[in-house]
């Protein structure tokens, strides 16, 4: 798919704001994909589509997940974890976006997980640190960025902790095993800080 | 089993540090049953035992976890997690102490899991408040002790996630899992500040 196509079909779902934050991580996405060797192509697509279905009613996605091989304990955390899952199998049924990269990166956008694969953590990143956020803690991540994408990462996924608990807010599983996993493959497998 | 008893199979397990810590423990334990109408002699017995394999060799530990029904993971994360978990066995291999709910306390006295008894949240409660204790935020947490559990904690559960990921140290699932299902139990289950 052309990104110009992706752009436009996406931009009627999102709004003004969400379509602007869209091409933000987009642009994001490709400097990070250029720096990190990864297909510019298809960092841009999962950039695209990340948001894809920010809107749409909680009924069709409860549906969705009900109805897909997706987790149903998704349905026990807040449904701001629900669009990147959704998106991920609906840019398959309507757009015919088949590619398994492509569609994990959308699919766990929001949370991580463990074992990601590189163009996952891009898009992962890019969502964070695109130049319309504005959060404590996030220039230290951005200067990481550009050094290394492992530890740039694990620092989003510690950040999203912190500030989770901040809120007094559940924490989905798959946002803690990412954060698990990248401090394990920061120190190299071994055990010595972890408890 | 009397609890002069089991204070006298503990003592030469431990160092003399961590003896007096056990009886601060225990004392701190007793205090919170009476206050939160539990079984005096369970929270005894079980704050008695919580550290007996604290200084076990890492290969016996490691060859119980690897024999018994104890889950396997724990032998990806740091040691300082296994001798709840073992203890929990060996009391009841070595002294008979068979009761389901003691032996919880003491398996979960580092991590907590979800749905803790009201003796497994005091074992591990006293264990993080007791006297001896210092570090900061702990003075909050030691009144909210005298009004309310549950809240205790998970203020517990979350300077103990907090203190990890300071110290870029791996978190137990068990550990996430009892913050998450605290916090529920506190929202009363809705999904409001939910992620």
């Amino acid at each position: 798919m052309k990104i110009d196509d992706a752009i436009q079909i996406v931009k009627p779902h999102l709004t003004e704001k969400r379509f602007d934050h869209t091409l933000r991580v987009k642009d994001t996405a490709v400097r990070l994909a250029e720096m990190y060797d990864e297909s510019k192509h298809k960092a841009e697509l999962a950039a695209v589509f990340h948001d894809y279905c920010k809107y749409r009613p909680l009924e069709e996605m409860e549906r969705l997940i009900k109805m897909s091989s997706l987790p149903k304990d998704l349905l026990k955390y807040h449904h701001e974890l629900w669009h990147g899952p959704v998106a991920s199998i609906l840019v398959e049924n309507e757009y015919g976006i088949s590619d398994r990269d492509i569609r994990q990166a959308i699919y766990y956008h929001t949370t991580g997980r463990a074992n990601m694969s590189k163009l996952e953590m891009i898009v992962f990143l890019a969502d964070y640190i695109e130049p319309g956020r504005d959060f404590p803690g996030l220039d230290e991540v951005r200067e990481m960025a550009k050094k290394d994408l492992l530890l740039a990462c694990w620092m989003t996924s510690k950040n999203t902790i912190s500030y989770l608990m901040k809120k007094n807010a559940t924490i989905y599983p798959d946002t803690f095993y990412a954060y698990n996993d990248l401090t394990i493959r920061i120190n190299g497998g071994n055990k010595i800080n972890g408890n």
